[in-house]
């Protein structure tokens, strides 16, 4: 069996087909995908529905001299494959392998690297008009923007769409509508497109509207007609609902069938003439042709947005784990254990809500959402707005919780500043996948928030060894006047014991711990650091007869003094450990701590360990946890360096 | 002549007027503001045009039960009035006086603070479900969100919209609608407004709505009437366009007269006892009632957006300043030369263009606008767009320059990280306003971007010490290739001789400069942190006959190594000079460089000056600056404590 899919090295080889080979690459992308994510994990249910869609677009494009953007990127597997990668598919997502989202240094079709929601009509704008600044004619160099309906309740999205409509920017936007972002949408917008997609006499509505116009049961279409142009505009938007996007000057196309390649292609080739911004709305089925996703309902649907490696064959989407007999269960993650710790202040305080930015499982607070529907809000991908509402609820003497990946609070940055810590309001913000994610990569690595937020005022920012912290500090947080962040890792805990209900206990704010009394040398870690230096520490006294001290600083801001102090006195050499950059990172606040507040004496080295001045690629973070040197053993040979002891030797003082 | 606003004390005293008098009080207010406002400064016209308004409101509320969130906030002067602040109004801005800008700490009758855009109708949102989630009926504590069109392009606003809609809150947008932001709206929603604006009979349209549906001609009406309700909403649509809105499950009303206080207040009324969300269109003018204002077209508005002290005895909005025959002039201002620059390197690299967010004259892009009005782009107040837009520009070969507050930037955070910095575009920004701005306090000292910039990978960071640098960088900026910032700070230049054309240089990436060669003490300053170190240095010399080195770090990221090493070496004491935060900030740069490569005999004590850990209120930057201790005179105080000299001896080395 050949497939036309083996012959398609670059999107050029698809310019010879007929509109029924078309169709089938587009199965075949299809067939293509689930083989190999299915077996290796990766997005899934998105790129499922885009096959048709990269096909059309391919077709009809010539790429990279016209440019498709993917908003996200978690759409662009069909893509990757019809631009030379089909070969490589399987390694995606993996160190060493294809980028998880759409990368510049990848591939000369990836136009724009993102990860993040919003940003491709942005982009696509300033594309275009920098075509036509430099001398192109509007013809030359066609732009596509594909973007998910989820995507269009993130803010920059209007502010780009607006602007296009203000510029009469020629730029081609796909709104590629299945309905969900990650978990289905919320909000007015989502109505919008339902109401929209939910019309049946709307698909392939704007052809021949003309005459339908004068179509019209009654006579009313001739009495329309005496009506002029403006009227009849009005008429119009009854029968083809983009209003939304005419009031901004937009030309509106919809609803096509985003899995009818000839629909697709007819549409689009309308929509590249125009030399104005033209929106074509698409409607698409995320998980086409995968029967549990599609037949699973919108549960399904979220369930398949990514896939765990050998699912298919399981028939789950989560990964089946090998249980031998005598197994300890796995620890619970720690967005799981913030889930559960969600309910349970809820039900301590009824004053405390949980707020998402459309990552209702990914932050665990489907969990709230089901016991307690009415203190759980989704906002859409709209972290600002997750902010705004919050410092709302704050002033009213709500507590709210705002549950956001560490990377996607960067959207919300000037909230933070402006609107909450200027303001000194009661607002927890819970920071999931703090670190290296991993297989996500550098768009998706939270690794800025420790020194984007401890050089704020008035905020308080914490992170927890392990689950059991977690649940301390966030009981913590919530009796705490002013804002105070949390910061806490993607993926498992370390496995300790969580502390009944009533054994949580409120911490004391900018007071560390002490874990391990040794000599010469103290690491200090913050968050996921703990864990290194306790690994470290191990190595040490076990491979090097070296005894050294461990503690937990619990707080980037403030610092415990006293305690950074007493460890900068009694040592040589102080180490400072922290999942974040280290530029402006927490290292710095200790160091600055010590300076602003000098003790004769408390002269030791620091040796700061984290996160390098660079993006971090993708793969498994034990293994970027190795190329950074954040791991037990990398510390322990960094600490043996830095007090002049050759690796090979016991150092100890006894 | 006794005026009634003497007898407002709170909004209160409103409550048994009538409406004559209620008009009357509005004109009250206005002329309170002109005279008070046109003698010692301040935000002008937006106040001019809200005086109705904020009558209209108060009449009808009960503040601070209910809650009236004024967007910005810069259009709360007549709020301020009413609310018990009349007789204090002559110190706003002032330091120690009232605050620029709505404040919580001022009055209860603030509710939120707010200096920069778009925030209202999200806190608004929380604000109102926060009372419901407490328990309170829809109908007690009523929330206004009063925003102005220009607001409207920040995308925010947008996600809080789509949020209400969701949700359904029962708050009430009062669109303040003057078709202006600072500078002219730009773009398609500024379109949007006109169309609704400009059309005669859409003032109080929507009253009698469904009356003029069966009024229609050529029985049309009647026809319409048998097609049932969702026709019917269609057609209303072209007679009431609140389309944007009623998508989005908004209730629309207007235009009303904002200036006819009987109007507003019969919206108002409706407005406030529909239990869904409701807009309001209000057209204002800005500055109404003062002629030279209203008289003087778009550029007058602008012009008296805000006023200086002295400038309605003057009849200009700029104050005159006293010459004297023998007076040299006073220095450029940094936005001026900034502005003067860009249409220079437009003019030697056709590539080049700037970009701003609806600061055109505030960033000094008008220049450019003027002289090359193509290689000028104002995306409305939409930071976040505007990044993007460079970022998509950059793709093509373009050298965007995006002119923004630092505190604005703040808004773009994300796609400085994610769309700029990561893809190493190169994309330049441009920072006004950096550092203590002033009269417009906390909400827009832009002391953050030092610490939010430097700890992201692929960006230069610089800052220049005088108007003639500022030339350079921003020379050196455009030669670059990857990300480059470049902060410079409001206000005058010090005085030194710009450049010719054919002078400007590009400097070294990641050079300093030493100006000054000394003993025991170096002063290393950053930006106008160099002008503090070398008027303490001339202090220090003059007073205590100790010459210090002087040098210029010019750069914040990457820091000069050599230099930083060199200083450490020589010195006893390196001092660090910058008007930032000091969490995170060029110190701590610094002391980053020389820990990470240390050199023996390096080991100077670093006393870090700059901006505290909390917020600093509003006043002239030269009362701010003495308050933090960024003075020659505290410097070399500091240095002296710091070397352990008494401030009264001589402690020269001679």
């Amino acid at each position: 069996m050949t497939r036309i899919l083996d012959r398609i090295d670059r999107p050029q080889d698809l310019h010879g087909l007929t509109e029924e080979q078309l169709a089938q690459v587009a199965q075949e992308v299809r067939e293509h995908i689930i083989d190999t994510v299915g077996e290796i994990g990766g997005h899934f249910g998105a790129n499922l529905g885009t096959c048709e869609l990269a096909v059309a677009l391919h077709s009809l494009l010539d790429s990279p001299r016209d440019k498709i953007l993917w908003d996200v990127g978690h759409q662009a597997y069909p893509h990757k494959i019809l631009t030379g990668r089909r070969d490589e598919l399987h390694t995606i997502r993996q160190y060493g392998g294809l980028a998880p989202f759409c990368a510049t240094f990848e591939s000369e079709h990836d136009i724009m690297g993102a990860g993040h929601a919003s940003t491709s009509i942005g982009y696509g704008v300033g594309l275009k008009e920098g075509m036509l600044l430099r001398g192109q004619k509007p013809q030359v160099g066609k732009v596509a923007a594909v973007i998910g309906d989820g995507s269009m309740t993130g803010g920059v999205a209007f502010e780009a769409i607006h602007q296009a409509g203000g510029l009469g920017t020629p730029l081609v936007v796909v709104l590629n509508d299945n309905g969900m972002s990650i978990s289905p949408n919320v909000g007015a917008l989502s109505r919008y497109f339902n109401r929209v997609r939910l019309h049946p006499k709307l698909w392939h509505a704007r052809e021949g509207m003309e005459k339908n116009l004068v179509d019209l049961p009654g006579g009313l279409g001739a009495a329309i007609e005496k009506l002029g142009p403006q009227f009849k505009e009005s008429i119009k938007a009854f029968w083809a609902p983009g209003l939304l996007w005419e009031e901004l000057d937009w030309a509106y196309m919809g609803v096509i069938d985003g899995h009818d390649v000839r629909a697709l292609r007819l549409a689009l080739k309308q929509a590249f003439a125009a030399e104005r911004p033209v929106v074509v709305h698409v409607a698409t089925v995320k998980g086409k042709g995968f029967a549990p996703a599609e037949e699973g309902g919108l549960e399904g649907m979220e369930q398949w947005h990514a896939a765990k490696p050998k699912s298919i064959a399981n028939g789950s989407p989560v990964a089946a784990k090998p249980a031998p007999a005598d197994a300890k269960p796995a620890p619970p993650q720690y967005t799981k254990v913030f889930g559960d710790a969600m309910v349970e202040e809820v039900r301590r305080d009824r004053r405390v809500v949980g707020i998402t930015a459309a990552m209702n499982s990914g932050t665990g607070l489907n969990i709230l959402q089901k016991a307690e529907p009415k203190h759980y809000f989704d906002v859409g991908i709209a972290e600002q707005q997750a902010l705004l509402f919050a410092s709302g609820l704050a002033l009213e003497g709500v507590k709210p919780v705002a549950a956001i990946y560490s990377t996607f609070l960067q959207r919300a940055y000037d909230q933070i500043v402006h609107d909450i810590c200027l303001q000194e309001l009661n607002v927890v913000l819970a920071m999931d996948r703090a670190g290296l994610v991993g297989d996500d990569g550098p768009t998706h690595h939270g690794v800025f928030d420790i020194a984007y937020l401890r050089s704020l005022p008035n905020i308080v920012c914490m992170a927890p060894r392990d689950e059991a912290m977690l649940r301390h500090m966030l009981r913590t947080a919530l009796l705490h006047d002013g804002p105070i962040a949390l910061r806490y890792p993607r993926g498992e805990g370390v496995g300790v014991p969580l502390p009944a209900p009533e054994e949580i206990r409120p911490i004391e704010i900018g007071r560390g711990e002490v874990l391990r009394e040794g000599t010469r040398v103290a690491l200090l870690g913050y968050g996921t650091g703990v864990q290194k230096a306790l690994d470290a520490a191990d190595r040490l006294r076990d491979e090097h007869g070296l005894e050294v001290t461990v503690a937990d600083a619990r707080f980037a801001k403030p610092i415990d003094l006293e305690l950074a102090t007493r460890l900068a006195t009694d040592h040589e050499l102080l180490v400072t450990l922290e999942e974040g950059v280290l530029a402006g990172g927490f290292g710095s606040a200790v160091w600055e701590a010590l300076n602003e507040h000098p003790t004769p004496g408390a002269d030791a080295r620091i040796l700061r360990i984290g996160v390098p001045d660079r993006y971090i690629t993708h793969g498994k973070p034990a293994l970027l946890h190795e190329e950074i040197g954040f791991t037990g053993e990398a510390v322990a040979r960094r600490v043996l360096e830095a007090i002049g002891a050759s690796t090979g030797t016991p150092v100890g003082t006894a």
